[in-house]
Formats: structure tokens, sequence, C-alpha cells
């Protein structure tokens, strides 16, 4: 949680923490938007010291949204940039290394410093590089599991108010959707609009668009996808595969209110479902309620996803416990936290990828067991079941979606 | 251009580009946009080799996605991630450094290699690091108009046509927004609703992100601000000032079509407006028009803006040949290419800022010469002018936005 940075870098021995907010990169730059929040879409510098405080740095043609932070500012724009690369003959990389002398001089910081936010990779590494061989401070790295990861794995009740509003917005997408495919008349097993013509994943997607839009939601990249497709799991759906009945349709949506995402999948048989299909939903409902009877702040969250692949293979299904890149069984990770991005810690893995990571209050995961056959022969299907928790500051979960489970509609 | 990234890369003496496209970040990693195009939103990583060949790697969930690219894949789940972290003793950086080793191995790559995507900075910092030290390749950086900002300055005639797309799309919405002003009646110099309360910054941003919506551009971000707010150039506007006659509104959208941006400005005055704005307005497309007729490969960008500065001089504005932090007078630049990025190169600033920059065959660029006077005791105001040109393949600049330029509406 935010009110934990300032004991997380203590821990680390952090005399600071840098986190750039370059220009047009705010919709995915989660550290930055976590640091400035309610400010949004400026481009600046956020400076966090030892004890916590933070300081935002922005340009003179953004002081207004800048100031909705409510943090103190510093305007960049008094270091002057032009004159710093004019007193170094034209070196930017000079310059912006004097920039940074200068920022920390008036900030009075030293010593260890991690950088954090997203930028083109290259420049950091000359940016930092620079840095360090400059002495301007130590460059600290976390490769896995920095400071701010760590604080944004656990929600405070601000935080996860948001990311509930979220999820009931989605809710009321997915039913409108299910209404909605529902009034369409069938010829053929075939579902056809007023027109006649067959109806389209391509046209689901507009109608879900246009919903998520009337709900405020910012929605991009939406699962829609039928038969085959469905049995990739990370298939959008094809725009122009027909909509029909008795094949399975994954309908995963993670769409963003106010920054903060839900993430929800549910699967639908339109009219019936083959038994092969109805006996895999069956299965994946095992895993998806034994995960959730075992979620508690004592387990590790590997042990949820070795429970889940135990499943599976009691009744015959590859899992990445065999092998990590096969087309067929249940083939991803059980769940994943996310708040600001879509995918955050902690993650539902296998024991060797996240040996220690444990469910802590104010944790928000998915549980999103799945199974996958693109080539079955009798048609390509996929089965996956997706729900948002939260592991409340008592430590208690809670579920946060309520949406209808269930295959046939 | 795209075409040009090999002999880009031989100037550099580049034996290879590495583009990392990280999980979530791909609405805002243009570079890794502008490799894997028509393919979109997915995790993975671009190789391009010395002759300007490209490798696309992607996860067995996202093969479907990533066979769009229309390029070589590799399966990135054949390296065996899991593996790797457990031949390492659970050391991830360790595995991801052996991870590029094999990568490079089996593409044939060693020696000069640049790294660019967008990545968080400590984390680029510490692979790049780790790269270096074990003698995996040479890291090759380049702080300011790396090898892919250069291709990526100049548009193909794709390229040049999508952004022809979206201008039109967002001159549309425009067009709309004007049209929806003007309907409403007018009490004491106030637009009013239907139900007869003040009309809102906050109901036109609701009106033009419909819009938007409806003409399938990407918005985030409209500046729609009167007032005092106008004077602020990157002011978002107040959601609850009332719209009003005689008062400046500042109108800059940006939105994407496909993921290409336009960035159109407009100043309206409703009704009427007073005479300094109106002298404003003209020294405004004074500038405007004596930049267009300067549009020439033959120019540096820098002579444009100085230029504009000098006639705002004339008429005793404030410039940023003075000083750059001040809040009135003319005190942005005079305009920048965009494309997958809102801002891109070329721009047209101080000469000492981009001292060899040229406008080129291909290059796509706004002018937008603007006036701020926030604090102004007539009650604060702001005008801006934007449109955008294309350099064509032949040298000669087009207008591309044919947008009324009236003030009073």
């Amino acid at each position: 949680m935010k009110k934990d940075i300032s004991a997380l870098m203590q821990k680390r021995n952090l005399s600071a923490i840098v986190v750039c907010g370059p220009d047009g990169l705010s919709s995915a730059n989660p550290n930055y938007n976590y640091l400035i929040a309610p400010a949004h879409d400026i481009s600046g510098l956020v400076i966090v010291k030892a004890d916590g405080s933070r300081t935002l740095m922005h340009r003179t043609m953004e002081r207004d949204e800048a100031a909705l932070s409510g943090l103190p500012l510093i305007n960049l724009d008094k270091y002057n940039r032009k004159q710093l690369i004019a007193d170094k003959g034209g070196d930017r990389l000079a310059a912006e290394v004097e920039l940074y002398r200068r920022i920390f001089a008036d900030l009075g910081i030293d010593g260890r410093v991690g950088f954090y936010g997203v930028e083109d990779q290259g420049k950091s590494y000359a940016l930092l590089h620079a840095l360090a061989r400059e002495e301007v401070c130590e460059i600290v790295t976390e490769f896995e599991g920095d400071v701010l990861l760590e604080a944004r794995a656990t929600k405070d009740e601000w935080e996860a108010e948001q990311i509930i509003k979220a999820c009931r917005a989605t809710e009321n997408v997915m039913g409108e959707t299910r209404d909605w495919l529902k009034q369409h008349r069938v010829v053929n097993e075939t579902l056809l609009t007023g027109d006649g013509q067959p109806l389209t994943i391509s046209l689901a997607k507009q109608f879900i668009r246009m919903r998520c839009f009337e709900h405020g939601l910012d929605e991009a990249n939406t699962i829609f996808a039928i038969g085959r497709d469905s049995g990739v799991p990370h298939s959008r759906g094809t725009s122009s595969d027909p909509i029909m009945l008795g094949k399975t349709i994954i309908f995963d949506i993670f769409p963003r209110l106010n920054g903060y995402y839900s993430d929800i999948t549910r699967t639908w048989c339109l009219g019936y479902a083959p038994d092969h299909v109805q006996k895999a939903y069956e299965q994946v409902m095992q895993v998806h309620s034994a995960s959730e009877q075992m979620f508690s702040t004592e387990r590790y969250c590997w042990e949820l996803h070795e429970n889940a692949c135990a499943i599976f293979q009691s009744h015959g299904h590859t899992t990445q416990r065999e092998t990590m890149s096969s087309t067929s069984g249940y083939i991803h990770g059980l769940g994943h936290g996310f708040g600001l991005a879509v995918h955050e810690n902690p993650s539902m893995s296998l024991r060797g990828m996240r040996p220690d990571e444990k469910f802590k209050p104010g944790t928000i995961i998915c549980n999103e067991p799945g199974l996958y056959y693109p080539d079955d022969e009798r048609g390509g299907w996929g089965v996956r079941i997706e729900d948002d928790y939260w592991c409340n500051l008592e430590g208690n979960f809670m579920r946060l979606t309520e949406f209808d489970r269930a295959l046939v509609i």
C-alpha cells in the first residue's frame, strides 16, 4: 500500500525513488500514475524521499493539472534545459545528468536511488549509466519485485473501492451483452441480425465497446472468441466468425474505470453445450471452487496453482507441471493480482517461479482456471471462468464479482 | 521510413535492434507497434537484424495474434523460462541474461546491439548492464534521435494515408461539436442545456468523446478549455466551467485511428470576440501563414520557430527566446512531428535545441502558434490554431487539415 512505501524503501536502504513520467506514456505508466493520483495524464517526474514524502516536478504548461495531485510541486522549467544543453555544447545526455545533479542537490538527495516509471530501454540505460559514472547517485536496481511493485501488490480501501466499482460496471456490460445475444433469432444454429445476416464476433465487440463507453469504462483488447479461437487463451477472436449455438464463447473483459482494472471471464454456450464441454466446465468450476476455499493469508500463492494442476491432471489434462509450451490442457497460471496494471503481484503460478509469495491483507487477485482444446476433432473449444477477490485489511477474502457463472444461456 | 531501417542501422554499425513489448504496455510502445503492425496488443520481442529482417518472438497463448504481423515467428516458450530460472537458482535476472544469450545464438547475432521499446527504467538498466557485463553483446545507446525515432520521423505513403484518415475523422468531430454548440440557447451570455442548466466543459467533453467513439477514434486528454484555462497551454479545462459567449475556447484534439494520431486545434469565441482577442487571433494567423510559406526541405526546423518568435516579439509578446518559464506570451514551440506517438520528430523549437534538424520527404508535422494570457485583468484568454502537414515523397508540403479556422462562431 502507498502508506508502506517509506518502510519498503528503508528495508532496501533507498535514499530516494525517482519515477519518470515521459510525455505520451501516461496510459501505460502505472508507477507514475500511482504516485501522482488524482492528477493524471501529465508528463513530469515524481521523487519520493526516504520518509515517504513526494514531490511532483512538472512543466509550466501543465501546472494546473499537476496541482490536482495535491503534492508539493517544483517547476522543471526553472532548471532551464535549453541553457543546460547549451552549457554542455549540445550534449543532451550530459545536460540531463546535470539536471539530475541539480534536482538532487535541491532536494537534499544523495546515496542510493532507485529509478522506476516506463521509458525507452536504451535511453534509460544511457541515463542511469551516466548518472552512476558521474557519481550523481548510486543506482539501485531490482530486476524483480521492486519497491513499487511490492507497494502496489496490496491495495488500501480507497483502491479496493475503485476496483469494486470497475467490477460492477464490467458486470453490467456482461449482463447487457448476454441479454443482447438472447434477443437474436437463430437459423441453422446461427444467430442473425435484423437484416438476416449472421451475427459476427465483430458486431459483438462493437456492442461491448459501446456498452463499456456508456458505463465510463476504458476498454481495449476484450477477448470474445468462439470455437477454435476460444481454445487459444489470448486469441481475441476472429472478426468475421459467426456466432453459433453449441460452441464455446470465451468472453474475457478487463476494462478500466478511473485508471483501475477489473478482470472477469465467462464461458458461454448458446442454446446447449456438448457433453464434453459441459464436463470440462464442471472440472473448471471444481478447480475454481477449490481455489476459493484455499484463499488464505497462511497460503503460498503457488499452492493454489499446484492444487489446480493436480485436479486437472487427475482428470487427464496436461498442465504446466509437465510442460510450459503445450497448446492443450490447463496451460496458464491460475491467477494474478491487478490494479493500475492488468497484471500485478501476486501471481498464482508454479512453485519455482515465485517460491515465497503469500497472500496478504490488501491483495486483489483473480482466480481463472481454464481448459483449452483448439484442435479437438469435434471442433476446437475452450472454457475459462474468472472472478476477482479482495483480501480485506482483516485478512478475510471476499469475492468481488457476482455475475452468473452459468455455461448455457 | 521503415524501409530505411537497415541503412540507418548500418550508419550506426548496429548488428541488431531489440525492441521489447512488455505485457500491458502496448498502447504506449510506438517502436514496438511500428515493427509488429498490423499485429497489435501482444507481448513479445522484435529483433531486427542488420539486413532489416525482423523476427517476432511471442508466447504460445498469443500465436494467433502474432501471426497477423506477417513476420517470421519464434515461440518464446521454447526457451522454457521456468527451467532457466531453476537452473540459475531462482535468479531471474541471470535467467533473462541466459535467455538473450540463447536467442542471439539462435539468430546469429553478436556485436553491437541497440535496445528500444518501453520498459521500467531500473529493470532496463539492470538487464542491459548484466548483458554488457556477461558479454552477451555490446550495448549501443543513443540518448537522443535513435535509429527508430529517425526512421519514424519520415512516413511512407501508407502511414501518411493512416494519418490523413485520422485527420478527416477528427475534423468531422470538430464540425459536429461546433454545430452542437450552436444549437444551444443563450441566457445571460451563458449556453443552456435543454433543462435550463448551464452547458459545462464536462458536458462538451462527453459530447466530443461520444462523437470520437462513433468515428472509431481513440480519444484521451482532449483539451477543451475556456477563459483563463485557455491561457494555460496544456490545461484540459475545468469540468464545471460554464460555456459562455465572448470567451476564448481552445479545442485541441489528438485522437488515434488505427494507432495513428491526428493533432488539430481551433480557438472559438461564441457570439463575438473581444477586440484584444481578435487582434491576438490575427497575429497568430499571421505566424501560422508565415510558417506555412516557409515549409521547405531546404529549411532547418528551428528557422520557422525563430521566425514565429520574431513576429510575436514585434507585436510586443514575450517568447521562448527571452525565457523558458514565462506564463504569458508565445510560450511553446511552433510544432512537432507526430504519427504513432503524439510527439515525434522533427520539432520546430529553438535553434540551440535541435540545430541540425531539417524537413524531409515524409515529414508529418503540425504548425501550432499560440498566445496565452491567463492572468489578463480583462479575463484570462488564449489563442492557438494548429494544422497538420505532410511533406510528400517529392518534397512538396501539403496541408492535411482543411477545417474552418474562423475565431467567432
